[in-house]
């Protein structure tokens, strides 16, 4: 079966989402990433559009990529001119790009309605757009815009148009779902008449597919116009673009080459999808979706104590591939549905050993249960689940114990608040006691506990506090609810979670912000140590 | 066609999602919400694993549902035990739930290697848990966990298996791709073998999906199951579940009633989709997804230009439908003319005269813009919002003016916290200043100015606060990141929330709760005075 090519379009239609921008720059180093993984073309925008987007192709063009061709994108002329006058088909040309995608118009509603134009100066729009590029030398993908919507609407139109490309010299049509409203049964059977509409007229052009997410179904699109047919699949890194966003590739490629037996990318590039996946977010400064398919931080993770009995005898008991095959991993969750053997893998996990028999280990279980019953969530909490197991078994050593602390806020008529603590901390007997302020109560906490650990312990500096959270409980009791605190800290080689309960708000950080800081202590000894 | 029943699992197999816990009562208001909206089953949970579940039975059996049956979850009894004295079936039977889903194997990896089980053994097991729940008089619904692994591994016993529950008088049988695995084309053809298979035994019992995201395919799964013959479609509440998540009957409903012309929930009812999405991501406390299908906030949101112009002209020209059809609407990003009349929609809503010419009108959407950026959100707040429409155009007559407040929390040693608020407010130019403790400082703050305030205005004891939540807006910046805070009031005939957002919690709090009280104090005198 023929290889399906890969056809990025995050830096054009992904970068029309709502909160993206990337700077030419960031879509260079984008546009290399896609290159080292494999992918077949990478569209890095309108030349014609905006500045930012030519710039791109100007930085593009010194580049060498290895696998991808850059693609420049642009709509087929205006009504009633000439080609070669068209300004933004002579950008295209300027991009040097060696590929180019000319979008064009499938959908009566938009050409008639919408444009106020005819249906045969439609069709010459197509014919001389694509003959223009073919004469200097570019491969082109013809893009059909509302496709689906336009041959559900006049079927012999939408085919007249694509027809057209094809004659004359497209080197692909992409039918696009651009409003993202069709469902795959209906993908499936426009594809295939398509693909043997256009056999008949001895015009084997290579086909491809555009979706988008509006229903949910984008990755089910695509793989359903691949099983038809398809052999060119658009879409963008993490699914990014307008509205509900496109196709994600970094789904529908492990599902080609892992599931349906189609190469894509090469097989062993697979293992760089999560990466990927985090670079691109993070370059958007977007927040990594924890449940993305394949590359999401909880897409192997597990939560109940049966299945992670079951995931020790055979992981594909409950994994449906090796993580690893992404670039991801297991990771195992305490929760509150989690029994004896949660805890057993958990302490591994952790380094605890609990040297405990059965009857202990279900004590313990119980007594994360009842925390859990409180509010505590440790599935998310390593640091403090370490701390905790480390307690249950005496095992815990306190690198620092606290005698008292205070913190103030204060607020004047409209002047901003001012927070400062005061704190009081023993080590080995020695007692310390200082003052910090800090933007708000925990953060004045937090600035004086370090203060006070820097004089026994060095190199906390290292250390960074990079994620808070606050979760109210149960909000119905008003301001005197129960609430959740949890905190993500890092050094230069390792980041932990720790968590904190309490109806006070400044005793759950607290609690949260000593465990964290307990557990940096704890590990920097064992380096001494070790 | 036949009725497609919705089944809803949020508060069971949603729950199991990363992040995600619900206390009993909030599962109720949940479960609630989901009766309204015309779902026909409500999973609420596993009464014989844990206290909480065990208690929302309790008190879902004291409430009366119109639409949907409540559903308790548990497993076929254990190996080689007599299903009358299995604790698990108990349960079930115990939690007066009026159906039961009985969950069992499918797959001989998991009958044989994960449980040690005989293939036979396991087959009694569904039969004589079945039989009991029936004899009980309970509607059953048998889960067939990890069927289309099983299927694929051997077919003829998965289908023993299911055919098993059917003849045991399983009211439902419904396939479960546990693993989240498979894809839709195999869904399609296993569901019609197994239809075909049970029907030519004379088992003409109700199907169902039960289908996981690993592979972005959940919905299309669903769907495509339903085309094949299903009839009863589980799935959660915006796809909240393990790993990847579950079906997400946010989308599958309006799929099924607008798409496919397959009654599920009535017609009228899907208006309430988007505010259902909404209440779910709130009660457990995740970011609502923007992109969401159909109803995200940017699922129906044009960039200006081209696209906004054709839908001034056809809306359905990049719409699959309307939006008012699922509860959302179109958003036209950086355009002045959405932002103003958004204004002038929403100041006549809260009966606030704005007065203002255009230009007013379009200083007061870009201010509020501003605010948005920084982290405030109107659209959950609409205390707020009024109190900031009454202030831009110079109607706000404060009721009570804060003099300074001052917050001390204080913790020695283990002992619990301790929170102390002083605070001085002036009304009508008359000072006073008195304190109070409380449990936390947010707490205490609000006990004080209570305090304060009834010295003036007497009436208050009636304001309650019944809702506190507090989200940290980026975390990155560890605790002193910016806080938003949320407060939900009512008295005898009204409910308003309110709204703060500072680096410092407290200050968050205290803008929250000074609007909230003031909220308050003008509708009293608004009373008096009309």
């Amino acid at each position: 079966m023929e290889k399906v090519l890969i056809y990025d379009t995050t830096l054009r239609d992904g970068s029309q989402g709502e909160n993206i921008s990337f700077s030419s720059d960031e879509m260079l180093s984008i546009a290399k990433r896609l290159d080292q993984i494999g992918v077949h073309y990478i569209e890095g925008g309108w030349p014609g559009s905006n500045a930012r987007d030519a710039r791109f192709f100007e930085l593009a063009a010194r580049e060498g990529f290895v696998n991808a061709r850059i693609t420049a994108f642009g709509s087929t002329r205006k009504p009633f001119t000439e080609a070669a006058d068209d300004r933004n088909l002579q950008a295209l040309i300027d991009s040097r790009a060696p590929a180019v995608a000319i979008v064009g118009k499938s959908w009566t509603l938009h050409v008639e309605q919408i444009m106020e134009n005819t249906r045969e100066e439609n069709l010459a729009m197509i014919r001389d757009s694509i003959t223009l590029m073919k004469d200097h030398g570019r491969e082109v993908i013809y893009d059909a815009e509302h496709f689906f919507d336009g041959y559900r609407e006049d079927a012999a139109y939408a085919l007249e148009t694509v027809t057209a490309a094809a004659r004359s010299g497209a080197d692909a049509v992409i039918l696009c779902d651009t409003n993202g409203g069709t469902l795959p049964f209906d993908i499936e059977t426009v594809f295939d008449q398509v693909r043997r509409s256009l056999a008949a007229q001895d015009l084997p052009v290579r086909l491809g597919i555009h979706a988008h997410n509006d229903c949910g179904l984008a990755v089910a699109n695509s793989i359903a116009a691949v099983r038809t047919g398809a052999t060119i699949v658009q879409g963008t890194i993490n699914g990014y673009g307008e509205r509900c966003g496109n196709a994600d590739l970094i789904t529908i490629i492990p599902i080609l080459n892992l599931k349906m037996g189609r190469a894509s990318i090469p097989d062993d590039r697979l293992a760089q999808l999560k990466i990927l996946s985090r670079f691109v977010s993070e370059t958007a400064n977007l927040v990594p979706l924890n449940s993305r398919p394949f590359v999401g931080r909880s897409a192997f993770a597990h939560k109940g104590g049966l299945h992670v009995n079951a995931i020790m005898k055979a992981p594909r008991a409950y994994e449906h591939i090796d993580p690893a095959r992404v670039g991801n991993k297991r990771r195992v969750l305490m929760s509150d549905l989690g029994g004896k053997s949660n805890v057993v893998y958990k302490a591994k996990e952790l380094g605890v050993e609990l040297g405990c028999n059965g009857l202990d280990c279900q004590r313990i279980a119980t007594e994360i249960k009842t925390l859990e019953d409180q509010g505590y969530q440790f599935d998310v909490a390593d640091g403090s689940m370490k701390i905790l197991l480390q307690k249950f078994t005496e095992q815990f050593k306190p690198l620092f114990e606290l005698q008292s602390f205070r913190v103030t806020v204060e607020k004047n008529q409209s002047q901003p608040c001012t927070a400062q603590a005061t704190i009081k901390i023993a080590v080995d007997g020695n007692d310390e006691i200082t003052a910090a302020e800090g933007d708000g109560p925990v953060s004045a906490l937090d600035n004086a506990l370090r203060k006070a650990l820097a004089k026994f312990y060095p190199g906390l500096e290292a250390m960074r506090l990079v994620d808070f959270k606050v979760r109210v409980i149960d909000g119905r009791e008003g301001t005197a609810a129960r609430v959740r605190v949890f905190i993500e800290s890092r050094d230069h080689n390792d980041i932990w979670s720790t968590i904190g309960v309490s109806e006070d708000i400044i005793e759950a950080s607290w609690h949260a912000l000593a465990d964290s800081f307990q557990y940096k202590l704890a590990k920097q000894q064992e380096q001494t140590e070790g």
